[in-house]
């Protein structure tokens, strides 16, 4: 079972959590949320020995390859280096023979470690204590860390370890890479070399092996093995009883598609940098090249800062949970990068981007990190080339975003099948590729949090406007005119709740394009007079001055669904005509899925069912534009016909619980949102972590319990802390200024280094200050 | 451990062999060895539940596809149906836990059924009984039908069963093909298509389950999976102690390469022939399609009746082996298919055919069913296309056949790539494809062969002349003048042993050659008068006017190494100038292998160290052109220096001591090939069983311990039967007529049904008899 009390009152505590027991079935879970990375590689944290059902996985940012042209581009499974076959007197060595015991798998969040340990006795009686670590470091980005340790404790043994790079390995079947050289460089360093077989990028894998022997360095003459895709050193040795056996294996990973300066030579040079780089590696040795990565993530837990004295400890852990993985899969050192459904730690959604990263992640580096959601949104300016593209493709104009998008000149990236239809038998036909669009209001939405809240005006300069302006174009081109009710209308889309396919006038997507090209309006008018210049620039590109003319006659004529006598809003024009079903059996989280093994997704189409937050997420961004009766009364009526389905649903509502000042249901809902990845359900992290979630954890801390908002340009704060939580610090970034928050039982405290005054408004009332504030708390 | 005493004294006696203890280390040869197959389509024996380290290959023979441009076409492994994964309460069974009894695994190959079966405790101490049973059908050779039956013994358990078909699998990595559709009928007929990616070879692979509790059929209702390349119907149910559960699957599967006459026929027409082909099976049910299986391989065997008395009685299993397993690998169906090296029971060569066939194989079926013989030779003819390609491309003209060759008009697809030197730390480069050239006239020697023993006329007349001739262009064309000496030379070859690269008039290759020209030269002056159209129809494509001036000239002038004072005659011009080594450490069959952990190939190639028989092999195949002593000599001076690193070696080296009547070394060569497979080394038949050394086991028993031979058109028998062998008995094709030879101690017997006078050699001695002979035995 995880557990994160195994090690409390330990120096880790709140920095750690644990598996206290061998279990196959979480296999999948712990290879998941114990993963590492850094950003460029993330690696999934299979054991070094092998079990059935085990999913190896390291994939480096951005190296997106297609299979064939029937399947869409995907991040490639790059070889394999984390596994290490030990065999024990001739037999293979595995936690499901044998007896366990001091069992011990930590993810140690503060140094980005991942550890093992315990002591194994075999079925001869042979005692045997194993200790596993391993690091992607953080300093040097290409470095794979790996370090094992056997002492058998009775009786000595004769060991026998295969380790090596094999890229034998693939994306459930689909093999994305040619195979390359293979080579072993003095019995010593191994080097593979692989090359995506459609977006050609050429991968370098170097690894060597280092072994001491109750801490003597020795010399093991190796067994060397070449197969097909696949290379391995042997190693057999005799231990006696209390000898320690200590391997090293270090790694070195470069791909053609690097940004360093080195990538963009040709395949020779790289593999002699990759090599060069293995020595230098070796040179410092394993010790200090793990000090260095410790050193870098002291730096990142010092930017980020968190402080939560809750009763129950768990809760800072899970903030922090969120932190290391949003770190250890966002693209920090290149903007043509973005960040997956699932980060680097699965093959789930393809490495693809969607719109969980604007709306549920980007808020944490906005706040946090602007230089990050920077680099985010950057990537999203390069992607204007797929989207434009994508538009075209539509019979649209302007800039209409990918649903999923990997590398940004790609364009739509969604594959088109999905799960089983229990009724034809056939697998259903995906549609967000190509109906769910309201992917493109949200980057503008995002393009604009980011502005107001880092006051970057370099960034609206070169990227900005023109994402806003083209992005409002697509939406004057994609609106529908009606005729007969005189209104403009969006029909045959999906909304954020997915369950609902082909609907007409989905209330989140119409008021978000409505948002967009008043957005574009606001901004096309203050350039005028503040920046003409760019403007003219701007308009030569993207004829400006016919475009803003379309987005003010449709932004006046957009139908915008209005509450009805009851104060709720519908979804879309037909939801609340639906059928009501009772939803009791399908409403505990590991049961969720099972809605399709009664139900077709044709059958669910017509049940007031929901998969995730939808009008409610409206709420949330455009807040401002909804009186607080009204959300509440929607979410009162919604809510109970949501099944959650969605990793992105429980941080919004728990945010809105919060806004309705309900401190013990905002509490109740950010502990579901935490559990999606560190709960009980054994399978809920299977494909890999959930990184919307992740940023939606922060979320509901800073957004939902301080009440942290960006309105009209202001920074709000409105701190309603649960019950059990005594003390909340953390930092803010605003308009390029750091503020350091602490919130307790009785005061609201603001720190500031910067010596401009500081405004905000704090529970409703405009306060400014230079330095520091501290503010009474306003309890209800 | 493998025995095939474990169920001796019963029915199946000398029939089976069974694994009685479960090793996963010997994983590997048991899914081979125990393979099952119908020469359409060949099923490696993995287990139904998963275990770290097993194979799962499902090959339809003559599919071939190339993964890129980088490797060598290749049988792929298609979508697997043999993966049923059992849940017993809740925990993934796996014999790896628990206790496990009464263990029991066979292959019963008179009935050509896999069948294992034992009692697993669980660590809850739940004691569960467990049967399997499966075969690939000899009668629909499109079928295949798997069985399971679990009974818990002492209390109720809760049985999960997730069961499929798996197209994530590849060749070590390589994925063959496209993702097609898959499809669930009536939530009950699973179907999956896939494509190959280069051959866009069609697949298309059906699937149902049947269950029964305590012998009633019942309906369960599954939970339908679809994922990526992957489909499976997943059964949940309760079972009470004593209460038995039987799963039949069923498995039909069709590709558009296929003869039969539906495969013409588009995709969809493949598909729909397919699920009426699984509702048929449906309709007959598991017993009765085994049953017609049964029918068929019971007239297999009675048409191969082997009898064999021998003190030992592993010897008549271990000849029924080799039958079994010829008739499970050859695609008797259909005359554009050859055989693999590893038949279709493992990836190994890549389902590539080499001079395996025409030498240690083809004399079985020459001399067993010579229309099986025939259809194997005009493989060949139609690989005519790729043999003249392949000698164009190296600037010689006729026909140079590649030395592996997968679709027949695909031409040489040797891999270039093979395992690491030590040295450098690189792969070897296979020099197999570019100089080992004697396959050619191994492929002539072989039509000669058929032609004498068959009197065929009309392969001759439609195939055969034209192989010959051709082949015989290619050598003259081959030929280099050595002015020096006035002879012609071949330089720069690979012998049949593969340890010398790049040598200069390799004996064998030189004598070969002559014979091939020869050969022409012989056939075509006897059809100038015999069929001078037939001449003169070849004559218009093959211009034999000149080509036979050519072959004339230089058959004449070849060079064909002469024994020295010794009498040995040498392998190659520097073969016996090498350094001798002592090769004491790697004699012994599982050290094989690891001369390669020692020296590189390039340093092997200084070594006076053989792989395999070469010279030796030459008089076999030339027996009539060396006298005894010689040959005696020559076995003397090079077997001490061969490491049998082939599984060609051993049947070889036993025929030719036979000649000796050396009948204890005969008999002990025998045994070491018949261990290739069968004995006790566990890793020896990871990658597939070895053909050629089954077709040599046969050998062995028929042209050694029978001495059957064809020498200048007439049959020899020449019986040295071991001295622990009472009685022999085996029938005999010759010139179309059956033949049963019946061996004592005391007499040879033979009889036949034909009516015509039936001319033999017998000790040398010319015999003519019609219906019956007695020939009293000669012992020396």
């Amino acid at each position: 079972m995880l557990s994160y009390n195994a090690i409390q009152r330990s120096e880790l505590e709140q920095w750690s959590f644990t598996e206290t027991e061998f279990n196959l079935l979480a296999q999948g879970k712990c290879e998941s949320v114990m993963s590492l990375g850094n950003g460029y590689m993330g690696l999934r944290s299979a054991t070094e020995e092998a079990y059935i059902g085990a999913t190896r996985n390291l994939f480096v940012n951005g190296t997106f390859n297609r299979f064939d042209e029937l399947e869409v581009t995907e991040l490639p499974n790059a070889a394999d280096v984390t596994q290490v076959e030990l065999f024990i007197d001739g037999q293979r060595f595995s936690l499901e023979t044998g007896k366990v015991t001091d069992y011990n798998r930590t993810l140690n969040l503060r140094d980005a470690e991942l550890t093992r340990s315990f002591v194994w006795r075999s079925d001869e009686g042979k005692r045997i204590q194993f200790e596993f670590r391993r690091f992607v470091s953080k300093h040097d980005l290409h470095l794979i860390g790996i370090k094992l340790q056997v002492t058998p404790l009775d009786e000595g043994i004769t060991l026998r370890l295969a380790s090596g790079i094999n890229a034998q390995m693939s994306n459930s079947g689909s093999q994305h890479f040619h195979e390359g050289e293979k080579r072993i460089f003095n019995k010593k360093y191994l080097q593979l070399v692989q090359t995506t077989t459609e977006s050609k990028v050429d991968f370098v894998l170097s690894a060597l092996h280092q072994f001491w022997i109750d801490g003597c360095q020795v010399d093991l003459e190796p067994q060397m093995e070449i197969e097909r895709r696949k290379m391995e050193m042997v190693y057999t040795m005799e231990l006696k009883a209390g000898q320690t056996l200590e391997m090293h294996k270090l790694v070195q990973v470069h791909t053609s598609r690097d940004s360093d300066s080195h990538a963009s030579a040709n395949l020779e040079s790289l593999r002699s940098y990759s090599l060069e780089a293995l020595k230098q590696a070796e040179a410092a040795g394993y010790d200090r090249l793990f000090e260095q990565h410790q050193q870098e993530w002291a730096a990142i837990w010092d930017r980020y800062s968190f402080e939560i004295d809750s009763e129950n400890r768990f809760d800072l852990l899970a903030l922090r949970f969120a932190i290391y993985h949003l770190m250890v899969m966002t693209p920090v050192h290149d903007h043509r990068m973005g960040i997956g459904a699932k980060g680097l730690s699965g093959e789930g959604y393809k490495g693809h981007s969607f719109w969980d990263t604007e709306i549920f992640i980007l808020p944490f580096f906005i706040y946090s990190e602007p230089k990050i959601a920077r680099s985010l949104l950057e990537y999203r300016y390069l992607g204007l080339e797929g989207a434009r593209r994508k538009a075209k493709e539509n019979g649209f104009e302007g800039a209409m975003y990918p649903w999923e998008v990997a590398w940004p000149s790609d364009g739509e990236v969604t594959p088109v099948w999905g799960a089983v239809d229990i009724v034809t038998g056939k697998q259903t036909k995906i549609w967000s590729g190509f109906i769910e669009q309201h992917i493109t209001s949200d980057i503008a939405y995002a393009v604009w949090h980011y502005y107001q809240a880092s006051g970057d005006q370099s960034f609206m300069d070169e990227c900005g406007y023109e994402m806003i302006f083209d992005t409002a174009t697509f939406w004057a081109s994609r609106l529908e005119w009606n005729e007969e009710a005189s209104i403009y209308e969006i029909n045959e889309v999906i909304g954020p709740d997915e369950y609902k396919e082909h609907v007409d006038n989905n209330a989140f997507t119409n008021y978000m394009a409505h948002f967009n090209m008043q957005l574009a309006l606001h901004y096309y008018d203050e350039l005028k007079t503040r920046n003409p210049e760019l403007l003219s620039s701007l308009d030569s590109i993207l004829n400006l001055a016919h475009s803003s003319q379309e987005w003010q006659e449709k932004a006046d004529a957009i139908y915008l669904p209005k509450p009805d006598e009851r104060g709720i809003i519908a979804q879309d024009d037909n939801y609340l005509l639906k059928q009501l079903i009772d939803l009791t059996p399908y409403k505990s989280q590991s049961k969720v899925g099972s809605l399709f093994q009664d139900y077709s997704l044709d059958q669910v189409n017509e049940m007031q069912v929901s998969k995730q937050a939808d009008i409610l997420m409206l709420f949330y961004l455009l807040e401002n534009r909804f009186a607080p009766e009204l959300k509440r009364a929607n979410y009162d009526y919604y809510e109970p016909k949501t099944l959650h389905d969605s990793s992105l649903s429980f941080s919004t509502h728990s945010i809105l619980a919060s806004d309705f000042d309900d401190k013990k249901l905002a509490y109740e809902l950010f502990r579901r949102a935490t559990e999606i990845d560190l709960g009980p359900h054994e399978h809920s992290s299977d494909a890999g972590i959930h990184s919307a979630s992740l940023g939606g954890i922060w979320q509901c801390v800073v957004m939902g319990f301080a009440g942290m908002r960006m309105l009209d340009g202001e920074l709000h704060l409105h701190p309603r802390m649960p019950e059990s939580w005594h003390r909340l610090a953390f930092p803010l970034y605003w308009k390029g200024s750091k503020l350091e928050c602490i919130i307790t039982k009785d005061q609201l405290e603001i720190k500031t280094d910067c010596t401009d005054e500081v405004h905000l408004v704090i529970y409703g009332k405009r306060v400014s200050f230079t330095g520091q504030l501290q503010f009474e708390m306003i309890h209800i």
